[in-house]
């Protein structure tokens, strides 16, 4: 899998791992998610607790380095060696990896456009989970639209003073820092040009709302991030020169989109694997449902859709790993990715007849879970359209 | 829409009602959700707690005595004026309907199969809401194949002692009188002559479970319901001849799936209407959503959709009225009508984005709550194959 | 059904029939398909040849005077009998209903927009299928965006010169006259205030394309129309008025959109007919394939489809014979009753395997057919989005 | 991708490729495709002519010995180059595969299983396409049902005296030889026990057919294959020894789901071509279609189910030449691969528009082949109780 290295490739890309080194690691995560997961997911998920041992756990693993570079104590892992891990993870339990995943988007994006003295300080801490955070990118009423947000820093002397509130950010409350895209320009026209990216790290002028109560998606602390005459320092505007932030932060859609691909492959196999068991246990008219041919047509087409789903997101991750251009292979991976979690989420309830109602069995959070991978980092419709139109370039009449 | 009157109607069949009237009694139901059930929905279900205003309410309306005969100071509403008021109410609130559906079936068992007595003795107090319950049939292990049901009534003098455990019933906890499916004759040969369906009042032996935590469907309260050597006087064996309990289960099964499918209609039309308020609200690049062609295709497809499933219910229910045998027509409808309020809740989630997880919005709940109008009262695989061979048997090679 | 008398009615609304005329006019349809139709619908269908002999006997029953007044010889019937009609016609062979639908058009134009002369003079020989024709609107360059047409009418004397070229035109061989949509004023602006709509007979300057070979719908005739220097009598101007041409083209499209809903119902029941058929006769491992359940699953879903499909166009024809708007449930009707039609064609063909694609059986027909009603008439995804628009219009925020 | 060797290795299986080969032979498809099928595939299809000539020239490419061994004058390709190849060509044509694949399946089951001599004596014919043929398993009441065939070959001398009738094979007409499933034990229990697989060349007492009328999939000749009393020496009995035939007629499964799934891709992404070339063509409303929303939509959707039905292709046809069980694999394809066929060719004619339907245009080929995928080598409903019993036995509860 090995490839020609590029001048350009991202400071995460163009990186192997020896299988057998891959293999272990997933054993690994397999014991854990046995041990240490499973027996508490649905405590957590149900009172929405923030799973403070296993985030402790996930440290230890070096998960919050699983994407760092080595040289900064990170486990430097390809995108599809961290694809495995997320789709693993995230058919026991994908709120989980939430807490490391827009953690480690930040992280990327001080590796690949930070200066080298952000680089040095902030890496090491961010690969050890010292410091774990996240992305604090829309607002209220810029969702999909990044450049009409309306958070601006004003350069004041050798910092910067920031006002404006950030709102959905994963990790608001436990996490401590935060990759902030802000307006440094607000009149600047094209208005990408006038903004930038930076480093926030908790401190005075920066409060938090209170935790969002949501359908699914629970544990994880998603809430608004509130800047009042912040004042950043200047040597945190990520790479150190005003107007980059645009780029800095949309860099990072491939990775994002092909970590919510994974996740939705792990809610898709996760689905698939209650409703393979339960099929087997559920007996009705002397045998068990297994046995139906209603229940098979299901299963089949459950099976074909995940296993579409991964074949399309590990496409899309070796693509990234080897420097190509990935951005509509990662969007497709997206899409059918999510959409194959939200359908086999809903077949296995199906499965599951009256039962997948109670709370005591785990399928209905991965119904509750599935759809969020639709609609999040951009619907499938906008997916679509974004597929779409890269299509089109390549393919010219 | 009258028709000649037919000698096997059902209690509950050939009823009219002037168009007049059946407005005004909307018009009210109208109101009173404006004014006293859209301000506490939210509230009740996110905490699961169950409306006891509401049904004192529910109770003054008359809708205890929707379908029940006028003569025992029932409303003797016809099926089509019951489907609407079900529809209407559903588009707000799905679950309260539970508290009074399960109940008019069982009032329905009586009114129908009831010797005279029973009649003048229950129907009366069901019909003011003095007594509230529903209908106790499916067991742990008995789900759809009722006739496996175990719970046991051997005849003791002028009693029955029944023993045996019952299973996500509905009112379980607020509920104080059931219909309860019994075997009389455990050895019968086929099963089914040997079950009898009793009016079982609470009192000594007949204990309760906890209430069933739910991913939707909040609120009311399902639960288990334990008879043990409950002592059920012999009066109380609807019809007063063992054998005939089968029948007079399933006879409630037509009125039961329309009662669905009205409620599928509910969470389509409220679904819909959600999304048309939200679509109109929420700008992005500088307008509506709604303009853009993304979402107007969904806006069409479920406006569609939720005439169609309002077409197939009213067509249902306007032959149960003639009483002609509408079995395949309710089924259609209750098929049809749920798949389109899971359709329509999943698209509507999609239309608010982001925001779609947030419990602040209402639409989650139509999303918590549509998929199991597919899976209740038999699910739509089940339901699709009884189409088919009714079908069949009016279709011969 | 009867309502009170609306002023502004078009002419061929608030028509209603005695139930038994209907059925009894039903019934002879029937006897014509069985004796005279289904015995060379499979002849004529693969030599796309034209059936001569059924367009004098669909003559001869008054077909092509269904929709027209009495007065002037039609058989007047109300709109939900005429989609009857075109339902059960296409349930077995859906492209004769082409002969007589746009020529019906074409005649509700002249009975609604026409002088007293025009209605006196050609009528009766419409009604009689003395004189047919049809529709010729559509150009190549201008499918569904009529107002970019550009055949140019010039007025000159008493004539009008016109030239131009249609395209898809109905009948075009077989046809003698055609409602013809022209500019009589190229430049106005809005365009639609240009365009005025003709009665175009064949005679000198009007010559016809050849005709073109398609998937399906064969047998009847479409072909280009082309005008060169044709010479319209200025008395042939429907309404004698410029300018009118795009509100009386366009003012016929809700009949069209019913129309084409019918044909969907048919083409759905007549799929289902068949399959239904099929899977009581062919065996697989010892017993009819109808005892399958995944069979079962196709057909209950089926009968489903087409139940929904033939409610939703009666629901739009009834309305339209009561002389209320009906643009949206016209809409929704042949949105929802073309794509049955497409989906019944389908899973009809996959009922059948291996033998579907034999030209010995029919179901391929209705598999070449179905399509088309999901694209003619405005694709289903501009249905869709006309849908919503209206909708919207309906339930502003 | 080279992987230990198997002891249990099918004939041709374990293959590897250089990709500077592969990419050179795929190149010179290409060539064949645009110089000489393009230019022709209209006219041979539309009036249903076999392409001598065509066949003259894939013969000359090696193309009937492609996946023969190389000792044998094949040219021995791995099944992932094979299946390449099949998507490339059934992207322009997909008639045309099948004039080599059931020959090469024919071939399969004689270079896995005959004796050496059988191999030495019709090896190389098959591989130059001196002789070509097919495969003649399926009965007029045998569908799906392999074992209840009724063709009985009886032991006389050193020869067997064959009676039967064949349907629905392919090449019947222009091939010449037929890897022949007979009875020659029919009382055998249980009945595969008694199947044996001959190489029935043309002669006496073999005859065939008129070519059937299809729907799609013209141009290749599908007929009956009528044995009477035709006697095949003893050594054409492929592999030498009786009872052998279900085992080796059903060995070629895999392959074959492999090459039908392989067509689907070809098919799938043809559709897409065509609609995206025309969607850049076609302009409405001044500007070209693909600018809208909805067909974006439309296009995004097609290019990820393309992009998956490939992605699943090869990850069974990888599987096959590792020698690994792969039946899931190869069902999974071809149960998705075959869908998204169907889908993409039916969303293309909903982007051509009106003009899908003339036979102008190409679409409306792919549309009448496309169907074809999901119905052969097993219905896809079919596929997926396959693959779903499969999948349970791998992961039982």
């Amino acid at each position: 899998m090995a490839t020609a290295p590029k001048l350009d490739l991202m400071a995460d890309q163009g990186r192997t791992i020896d299988p057998a080194e891959e293999a272990a690691f997933l054993d690994a995560i397999d014991r854990w998610l046995e041990r240490r997961v499973i027996p508490v997911v649905m405590h957590h998920d149900h009172n929405d607790i923030w799973p403070a041992e296993l985030v402790a756990e996930m440290a230890e693993m070096g998960l919050f380095g699983a994407t760092i570079g080595q040289q900064y104590g990170g486990l430097g892992l390809p995108a599809t060696t961290y694809a495995k891990i997320v789709m693993k993870i995230s058919s026991y339990w994908m709120a989980i990896t939430g807490i490391f995943n827009s953690h480690l988007i930040m992280a990327a994006a001080v590796e690949r456009f930070g200066t080298p003295e952000q680089k040095a300080k902030w890496l090491p801490k961010f690969a050890t989970g010292e410091i774990r955070g996240g992305l604090a990118l829309t607002e209220p009423n810029a969702g999909t639209d990044l450049q009409a947000i309306r958070t601006v820093a004003r350069r004041d002397g050798d910092h910067y003073v920031i006002n404006g509130t950030k709102t959905w950010i994963s990790n608001a409350l436990n996490g401590s820092c935060f990759a902030l895209l802000v307006k440094t320009d607000p009149d600047a026209s094209p208005r990408y040009k006038g903004m930038s990216l930076f480093i926030a790290d908790k401190r005075d002028g920066f409060t938090t709302g209170k935790k969002f109560d949501k359908l699914g998606y629970k544990s994880i602390d998603s809430a608004e991030l509130v800047f009042q005459d912040y004042r950043a320092p200047a040597d945190q505007l990520i790479g150190g020169v005003e107007g980059q932030g645009f780029f800095q932060a949309t860099g990072g859609l491939e990775l994002g989109r092909i970590n919510v691909a994974a996740r939705g492959v792990g809610l898709s196999e996760g689905s698939l694997r209650l409703a393979t068991q339960y099929a087997q246990e559920r007996h009705t008219m002397g045998k068990p449902i297994a046995e139906h041919q209603a229940i098979q047509l299901k299963l089949g087409e459950m099976v074909t859709r995940a296993r579409a789903a991964r074949l399309l997101t590990l496409d899309a991750a070796e693509a990234y790993d080897r420097g190509d251009r990935c951005d509509m292979e990662a969007g497709m991976a997206k899409y059918f990715a999510s959409e194959a979690a939200v359908e086999n989420s809903q077949e296995a309830m199906r499965i599951y007849g009256g039962y997948s109602y109670s709370k005591e069995y785990d399928i209905e959070r991965y119904y509750r879970d599935s759809l969020l991978m639709c609609i999040g980092e951009g619907t499938n419709e906008m997916q679509r359209m974004i597929i779409a139109k890269q299509w089109l370039k390549m393919n010219p009449a």
